[in-house]
């Protein structure tokens, strides 16, 4: 795919500068590394990784890049000792490496840092396009989704730990921490949990504190704290008899499942996402559409793996779904008076359906 | 500090475009978002946040910036449905925003993403500059101090829960396992925790693995789950008598707490560094001069905030330490055929001193 992109640029190199906490640096290069590093792919064959000398060994041990290049390799101290900028040295060091290679016109991700490809630019050709890895990380191999399924397996156990607390829990701060805790003891960090009741539910992206009230959203989002793996379920706990909330809780979760039904390979991202529109606006919610600020506010779902918010997106988009993609079907409604409900799944699609990972009740009753 | 940075570039804004994963966009905007937004400050006094609509409400609360827009405020729907391709649409609404706020230069930190600078500089001046606000970070404020702190006391009982099991433990994950958990019930986040033993010590940046042999470095790094701050702290523990180890070690604990006793408002950084290196080479250790790819092969230190590895750098560099700074002091030596050794504090600057954060015994004989 990558050379194939090159050629039809008429470049000869694709280029990332990220850290591992980029993950498409950690999927081209199987490489945890803290600070950031370069790494090259050509259409001859180039597969270069550039560290700094101290991580030279490990990054041939335990990378997956054909070849490892140190700083100290490409003559940097040498460069930095002219120059005395360190910056400017590693401008000046990546870019003879590109030019040896015989690099005319590179390819950057969107995320690409400035210092280095305005340095490049006033060099060589430089065209910065959507990273081909965001594309390749959206379907998954058979090992992804089996990390995925473990992630997922430990989220609904955490949530089931969640729900046995939930009526002497003194607050949602504290059914977050048991969850986290829960979910650490097993391998999985998971960071801004959501445990969010009454009002405050109301706002998607409020995680949520104090007071327990009539219902809860739980949105629980871990990553493998070794692979590197997410998953990503939501659902809405009824503890007391509200029932406009629960009008709306049930118009998410048939939204939800009728959406989950479409998905097959083959399908576009916007039929999945017009399912869930179509079924709350039957019923009488507004959508996005309505440019209300309330109702179904968001997008359907995201894809979920080394990210927990990766391609493929589902919302207006004419993405074409593929066999082995891992995505959310998140539909909520969200109403400042009244609070919001929202149900989550994360699917895998195959050829004439689709698996859900996070499989458990739509109704959670307390 | 911005307004006269943009005056010296003759800039009217500074711009970032993040997440909050990124240090400089939290402690610029205090607010805490896991999708990147734009912040554009200004020498007129703008300071403004745009996020999208979905986090309008949230960011008025929570973060500290005088006006918040949404990307719905802005017309970027209409563009999106003009020009159908969002990063396209995105670029041209951010564009008319600084355009219509008077911009005729901006200028964006080093890791800009190349797809908004690209653009822009089509359209108007644009520079790179280091971001400012990693410098502004640097010193810290007594609050930021307190927090380093508070991760540093956490960081030290951590440290002593491993002490305690050290000799029981099957492996190095093992202790690695129970310091996280240790750390994650108190509310802080380690990941990547070092304990490493026997040869694979050699590699400062290797985690560590298997068996519990004759020496143990422990190097922990976590940070508050609320406020974000983290701490550095290392020690390397001596399990069975290693005499060459134990050298070794003498000179990295003399080496540190030379530094250590240098260090005060208005000392140079590489002032630092060379203390240490001075010691470790009348002791006959080689240090990263050498080029050997033995001995002392990292930098003396790096600052600490909400960041592990931020400003200062403590190194060969010119860099003045001023009063308030946080950063570790953390000489090792590294002998393939020997192992490593390596002990770490994080310390804050005082006038005419600097005080400890991670207090304790320099020595760990069990």
């Amino acid at each position: 795919m990558i050379p194939e992109i090159l050629r039809q640029h008429d470049a000869q190199f694709f280029v990332i500068y990220a850290s591992s906490k980029n993950a498409n640096f950690f999927y081209a290069t199987g490489f945890k590394i803290p600070d950031p590093a370069f790494y090259m792919i050509g259409d001859d064959g180039t597969d270069l990784l550039v560290v700094h000398e101290m991580e030279k060994r490990r990054a041939e041990r335990e990378s997956k890049v054909k070849e490892i290049a140190s700083l100290k390799d490409l003559g940097f101290y040498e460069i930095l000792e002219e120059r005395k900028n360190p910056s400017e040295a590693l401008c000046q060091t990546l870019f003879e490496l590109i030019r040896t290679h015989g690099g005319r016109k590179i390819l950057v991700p969107y995320d690409f840092p400035s210092f280095l490809s305005f340095y490049f630019r006033e060099r060589m050709d430089v065209e910065v396009i959507e990273n081909p890895f965001s594309k390749l990380r959206a379907v998954k191999r058979r090992e992804e989704v089996k990390e995925i399924k473990k992630t997922s397996d430990a989220v609904i156990k955490s949530f089931e730990h969640a729900l046995k607390l939930l009526r002497k829990a003194k607050s949602c701060e504290e059914v977050r921490n048991e969850i986290e805790l829960f979910l650490f003891k097993a391998g999985f960090i998971a960071e801004e949990t959501i445990v969010s009741s009454g009002m405050l539910s109301a706002d998607p992206h409020d995680i949520g504190r104090g007071r327990i009230e009539d219902h809860v959203i739980i949105d629980i989002f871990p990553k493998n704290k070794e692979s590197g793996y997410y998953s990503d379920f939501t659902r809405t706990v009824l503890l007391e008899k509200n029932p406009e909330i629960e009008d709306m809780l049930e118009a998410v979760i048939e939204a939800k499942n009728a959406a989950i039904s479409k998905i097959r390979d083959g399908i576009i991202a916007k039929e999945i996402h017009h399912t869930v529109c179509d079924i709350l606006e039957e019923r009488g919610y507004k959508t996005i559409k309505s440019k209300s600020g309330e109702g179904f506010i968001h997008s359907t779902g995201h894809g979920v793996g080394l990210e927990v918010h990766e391609e493929p997106r589902i919302f207006e988009n004419e993405d074409v779904i593929k066999k082995g993609m891992v995505f959310t079907v998140e539909p909520g409604l969200y109403y400042r008076k009244v609070g919001g409900v929202r149900v989550e799944d994360t699917v895998v699609v195959k050829a004439n359906e689709c698996e859900v990972l996070t499989k458990y009740d739509d109704w959670v009753k307390l």
